[in-house]
Formats: C-alpha cells, sequence, structure tokens
C-alpha cells in the first residue's frame, strides 16, 4: 500500500506517526512550506515533494490534512490521481471533492493534536465517509489499521460532532486559560488545579453522563455562593458575564 | 489522636475514607440525617451519633463537612469543643469561628467529590488556614498524613482558589453536558468524545498553560468555520449565546 500525505501541521504530523507506528509505508508528502515537509518526511522516512504535480498518482491513498479552506484548491489540482483521495476535516463536505474525482471520502480523527505530545492513535474515534460503498470499504480498512474505534458518519453529523467538540475540548481549554489567569492574577500557582482538571475529565469516562456528575453551586442553586463570587468578579465585566451566563445555564439543567 | 467528623456528604465520605486508609481512626460521625452517619461510620468503624451534643470534646479535631450555610449554626453548637475545629469549605471564611472557640482552622480539599468514585486523596492538594501557628502547625501535621499537596492559604486566596474551580470543573463539566445534549439530539453517542476530553485535560497536567495550548477555529480566527457552525446553532439561541460569547473570549487572548 502506497500512501500520500499532503499537509505538515498537527494533524498530518499525527497521522505521519500513526502509520510509521504500526509500519505502513508514507510513500511522499507535501507541504505549503517544503521544509515542514522535509522535517516530517524525515521523521517518518518519506519523500518530501516541492510540487503537488509530482504526486505519485498510482499511490492507493493521498490524505489531505491541511486548513479547512485550503482543501478545495489541492483537489483541483489532484484531478488525475488514482487513488482514493480523503480529507481529515471535520466540518467541510465530503461533496467538496465531487466534481474533481472519482473515489474520494473523508478520514476525520477526533482529537486534539499538538506538536511535540504522543497520541495513542489506536484509541483516537476515526469517522469515515466514502462516496461508494467500495470507496468507504476501502476506507474502512486503512483507518482499522490505525485505530480500533473507527466509525461511519455523514457529513451532516460530522458537523454536529466536531461542533460538540469545540465544546468539550476548546471551550473547555478556554475555562482552564480563565481560571488560570485569574490565579495568576492572586500569585496562585495552576498547579493547584491540575488533579481537579484530572478528575473533572476522568468523572465522564464511565457509564455516567456529564449531566448527572454535576457539581457546584449552580446546580445547588446556592444563592449565597452564587452571589459572593459574582462580586468577587466584580471588575471583571468579561468574566462576570461568563460566569453569570454559564450558571444560569447549569441551573437550566437542574431536575 | 482522636478525630469527629460533621457531615456525611461527599466531601465528608471521602475524607472518612482517606482516614481509613491511612489507618488514622475517626471516632464519631454526626449527619444531620442519623440514617447517612450510620452508613458512613459503619464503613469507616466509627461510632454515628444522634445529637451534636454527643460529642467528644476531648477529640483532637473536629471535622465539619456540611453546605457552607451550615456551618455557622454547627459551630455554635460546639462550643465546649476543646480540640481544634476547622470546615472544608472553599468559600467561607475561617472567622466563622471567631466568637465561638479558641483553636480553629480551614482544611479545604480542592477536589470534586462524587460518592461512588475513590480518589487518590495523596494528590489531592489541602488548603489549610488556622487561627494561630500553633493551631496552623497542628492542621498542617493532620493535613500531611492525608495528602502530600498540602498549601497555606489564607480565606481571600481561597475563594480566588474556589471560583477558579468552578470555572475548571462545574462549568468544564457543563460544556461537556451541553456537547453530550447536542449529540444525543443528533444519535451520535457521548463516547466519541471520551478520548478528546482526556487528552484535553491532560494537555494542561505538564509545563504548558491552557492559553499556550488553545486550539478551535476561534483562536485561528477561522471565520467560515465559526459562520458555519453559528448557523447550526440557529435554532438553539442559548448554546448559540454561549458558543458566540466563548469564542469572543477565546479571540481576546489571541496574541
Amino acid at each position: 500500500m502506497k500512501i500520500v500525505l499532503v499537509g505538515s501541521g498537527n494533524v498530518a504530523t499525527a497521522i505521519a506517526l500513526a502509520f510509521k507506528a504500526i509500519e505502513v509505508e508514507v510513500a511522499q508528502i507535501w507541504s505549503k512550506q517544503y521544509q515542514h515537509a522535509l522535517v516530517l518526511a524525515k521523521e517518518v522516512n518519506a519523500a518530501a515533494i516541492k510540487d503537488l504535480a509530482e504526486v505519485d498518482h498510482t499511490a492507493d491513498f493521498c490524505i489531505i490534512a491541511v486548513k479547512d479552506d485550503a482543501i478545495l484548491e489541492i483537489a483541483t489540482q489532484l484531478k488525475d490521481f488514482k487513488g482514493i483521495v480523503v480529507h481529515t476535516s471535520g466540518a467541510v463536505n465530503m461533496e467538496v471533492f465531487t466534481s474533481q474525482m472519482e473515489e474520494y471520502g473523508v478520514l476525520y480523527p477526533l482529537q486534539t493534536f499538538s506538536k511535540g505530545r504522543s497520541i495513542d492513535f489506536s484509541i483516537v474515534p476515526l469517522c469515515i465517509e466514502g462516496n461508494t460503498s467500495k470507496t468507504l470499504k476501502s476506507i474502512s480498512e486503512l483507518a482499522n489499521k490505525l485505530s480500533s474505534a473507527v466509525v461511519e458518519i455523514n457529513s451532516e453529523k460530522r458537523k454536529i460532532l466536531h461542533l460538540a467538540a469545540v465544546f468539550a475540548c476548546n471551550f473547555t481549554n478556554h475555562l482552564y486559560a480563565l481560571a488560570a489567569e485569574l490565579l495568576s492574577a492572586n500569585n496562585l500557582t495552576f498547579d493547584l488545579l491540575k488533579p481537579l482538571i484530572t478528575e473533572t475529565a476522568a468523572k465522564v469516562q464511565g457509564s455516567a453522563l456529564p449531566q448527572d456528575v454535576q457539581t457546584g453551586p449552580a446546580i445547588r442553586n446556592d444563592r449565597q455562593t452564587l452571589q459572593k463570587q459574582e462580586a468577587l468578579l466584580a471588575k471583571e465585566p468579561q468574566l462576570l458575564n461568563l460566569y453569570q451566563i454559564l450558571s444560569e445555564s447549569i441551573k437550566k439543567t437542574q431536575k
């Protein structure tokens, strides 16, 4: 099997390393920034290419892991590719490929990737889609080599999943950041919150749904504490606004 | 050493079990609901008492782990207690005890406790305070038996810590809940988000601050995706409002 990888960012890097870990060869890597392609290619023993015209059209897969708004343009340059082309985006329709090629689909890894952090790819949910059942089968076979959590999900549902991930990951990390700033402004170390953050995430890994393990002053409707905490934020209108909106939102989930 | 525990809720239960694990005897347990005191007392080989008047006044510590607004009333009933009285609240001043007793303080475990989940208490940050240096020393000795993360923090800073914990734990869990509802409304399982939630929490356990590992459309200022996701929430005004406020808040952290 021969794979071409387009991109050298966090997702492309994670995928390249995941293939290396299972000893599947990535033949070529292209990136808008050739230097980045070179670095990644060296790490996984692939060939960096300078021009998309150099893509080996006989490869089995071309995986496009680039910014959402760059996918279409790259696809137009891969019209002669004979294998299956997939993108890795949560938010872009599979139909972005419709007029460009015959066999195409999506391979969306539902995880947050940062350079320098190694991820156990074998448990990353891979959301796949294919334009024909034959294509889907091939994408499924590829995905199952990488992960044991492969799910077939159409473009509409994938967008919902991506949106839910923004709430559960990006917004969550921002709440960590706001907490860290509050602490730092009061000469307290963020280290104090780390066990709490770990346990909060661990609590929802089992069968309990997050709404069933909600704690804190808002769900108890502990008005005294809510008022005291609002008073602490009197000089931080932005934080106060968030505090009130999130507390109200929690109260509404109370049964 | 003799310890009296007041309360039988999540925090009281976690503390009782933590003492049991290190083989420190809890002598008595009182709870507003005697049945609950009985259950917990049985679990840790303590004696359940029906009336606060039965508290052994010669005990070394009385730990009050009850709802914030019940602390003062309980303290007034423990005026004759000769040992050190501490409460476990993040939000209540140490001075709640001022007119009631001679030796008092705070032992605030910064963690989210739920019945049925066992917690490694040895890494739970214990924030302590004492009304005299002698009292503080005794509380510190007790706290160090339970955890290796004991920190001395005054009431003002403890309130900030508690507020930061609301952002990093209670609000975070609510974001998980909103994500779970979004998925459920679209026949998608919350299981798909679990590895992402774990990794998001794990990413900030090292030296990286959350603001430095922020990902997602808002920090990239990816307007197309932001607009598409807002459109997906068009029929959910509450979620849309949260989405916009949190995205704006993230954008402001961009350097």
